[in-house]
């Protein structure tokens, strides 16, 4: 075969739901020379990821790690591990993500039980209030990628608790945007990504799991069926519980140091005041799509600072319209996802893309393709 | 938290069982700015990864693409899609790796039937004359990185036929180092890694599969459980079967790039010539650590030239060689896995790796730990 010519991606700004853009610091890091997976010096690396992250989820869990995969493996790890053939669970569905949930736990064998909202609406706890205990776990997303909203999570400790429940959370587009306090909500297990608000390349899944969800894993009946994301044996080389640490794959090491650095800028900028950007930048965003005259079909009080989902507007093509972005603009947005395919327009602020300049480019290049 | 320094990775020379030294013109192309996993672009740069990796596969597989982890979620691919609840499974174990597919497949819900040999053996056609069909799969290691072998494949597609089973091998050591080429040794699956002798991170898993083994795939009585590793969904991002690209995931978009670079690198030397060359220099380097005195327990015909492994010299301390090996040297080795923990060294030779300077380099510093 003619071999392909070397790489040369085309400028782009990421304003689409992820990934979002990468700061240079996080893509030079990535590009350090690669170490041994049992290297020394990748384990005191491995040790500074897990603290940083902690720190980002505002957790103590000793658990907390990133798994060797996109965001989606997140999803996959917390229910592989935590879902046994006949268990219970309820997810809240308002979205593709909820929707995701439940078929992931459907396909590890649970009886999933759905609590459905419309698209574009939160959850409160009375809306489990019909649900009877005990179930196995209880999941909602935080920060719904398809609809833009965000999910209060005060409350859901007591509907667990209740229940008899785990309580799981999708974190995947709020981690390093929005402040995500597992302990103080009480959650127990929680999966994200890092091409969200931490501008990291896609590739790991940062998870946690509270010692009460671990324990219900090492005291399964069966093997999780998936290896690859079976926590009971990954524990055993992200932690030295006496005797160094065991092989069980070898972790994506250029990744890791990509996500060493993401975390490292947003604990210097500091998490209130990257939330306090993100709220500050995404309510200009949204003023300035409101004055163009574009809908938002979010409430005020439920919108995802980082991520504004706008409605198509009427006699626009979609599809047009989002590649005359990205070919005239190198601006990405993001179409509908799911239901709101062709109707819904999801742009985000994530990150290191969470601009003034962004959103000054983003409202210019919209006010011209509409 | 106190925020942790930048990174600042040791200088190594990688030549353990992998990950191998990974190319400055990989590194480079690793850390190019990030783009949308469904710009236009990106799919043009996927489907040269595609064709790239059918041509070091040696195979016209329309299924033929990196699963989004590392080479062991390569083989969880395989055994989560081609294993249903029952079907019989045929696994050549002959070291660490064989035993792990047994593993995987029985935790699928296969019942495996393990044909076992010595570690350090290969096996031979007649190994399986006792094996009675129909079977679902049978499966080896084409290059045992635990124990250095390499599986010669002449032969087994007359075992699987006889057994009307689909053929399928590891391939993770083998690529990019020797010829795997699946056609004409008739494999319908495969799976293998990034970071051995094609010297890009680890991240990404490439598998093939044949028309024979997707159809069987989409003909699965049930969902495959792992909804991540779902070829039937995953297939429908990487290929346009009419209607565009469908959003499984977001795929690791930087890894991809670096994929590209090393299928780019390999191309350019050609197959034959990079076979040629880890053939040259995996023959001195196991001349050398002959001459050292270093016992080599695999037989000359079956040794991997991209991977020599030799007893722990009697009287030396494993860990505390390999840790000078490091420290003072700069050189990563592997121990033993498994059953050879403690008893074997592997050294690789692998892709980026592989050079008349780490031959000498290795020789060096190994004659002065023993």
């Amino acid at each position: 075969m003619t071999t392909p010519s070397p790489l040369s991606p085309p400028r782009r700004v990421l304003m689409g739901p992820g990934p979002s853009d990468v700061d240079p610091r996080v893509l030079a890091a990535m590009a350090l020379p690669t170490i041994g997976h049992l290297d020394p010096e990748f384990i005191r690396i491995m040790d500074e990821v897990k603290s940083m992250l902690r720190a980002l989820l505002g957790t103590e869990n000793d658990l907390t790690m990133p798994m060797s995969g996109t965001g989606s493996a997140g999803m996959e790890t917390l229910f592989a591990n935590l879902v046994e053939r006949g268990d219970r669970v309820v997810v809240g569905v308002n979205g593709v993500f909820g929707l995701r949930m439940a078929e992931v736990a459907t396909r590890y064998g649970a009886w999933v039980e759905r609590v459905e909202k419309p698209w574009g609406e939160a959850f409160t706890p009375d809306d489990f209030a019909h649900v009877q205990g005990p179930i196995k776990l209880l999941a909602v997303v935080h920060a719904e990628t398809s609809t833009g909203v965000l999910q209060p999570l005060d409350g859901l400790r007591g509907v667990a608790d209740r229940l008899d429940a785990l309580l799981a959370i999708d974190c995947v587009t709020s981690l390093g945007g929005l402040p995500v306090e597992l302990d103080r909500h009480g959650v127990d297990a929680a999966y994200s990504g890092t091409q969200k608000c931490l501008s990291a390349p896609p590739g790991l899944a940062p998870i946690s799991l509270s010692s009460r969800a671990f324990d219900a894993v090492l005291a399964r009946r069966e093997s999780v069926s998936n290896w690859y994301l079976d926590l009971s044996l990954i524990n055993k080389y992200w932690t030295d519980s006496g005797g160094g640490r065991s092989y069980h794959h070898t972790a994506p090491i250029n990744n890791i140091y990509a996500l060493h650095e993401a975390c490292r800028i947003a604990l210097e900028e500091g998490l209130d005041a990257r939330a306090e950007r993100h709220r500050r930048l995404g309510a200009k965003l949204t003023s300035g799509l409101a004055e163009l005259g574009l809908s938002l079909p979010v409430p005020e009080a439920l919108r995802l600072p980082q991520l504004a989902v706008v409605e198509v507007p009427e006699g626009v093509d979609d599809r047009a319209a989002r590649s005359r972005l990205l070919t005239e603009h190198g601006l990405e947005i993001g179409g509908g996802l799911g239901a709101f395919a062709g109707k819904r327009w999801r742009i985000g602020l994530m990150g290191s893309a969470c601009t003034e300049e962004n959103v000054a480019l983003c409202l210019g290049a919209i006010a011209e393709v509409i």
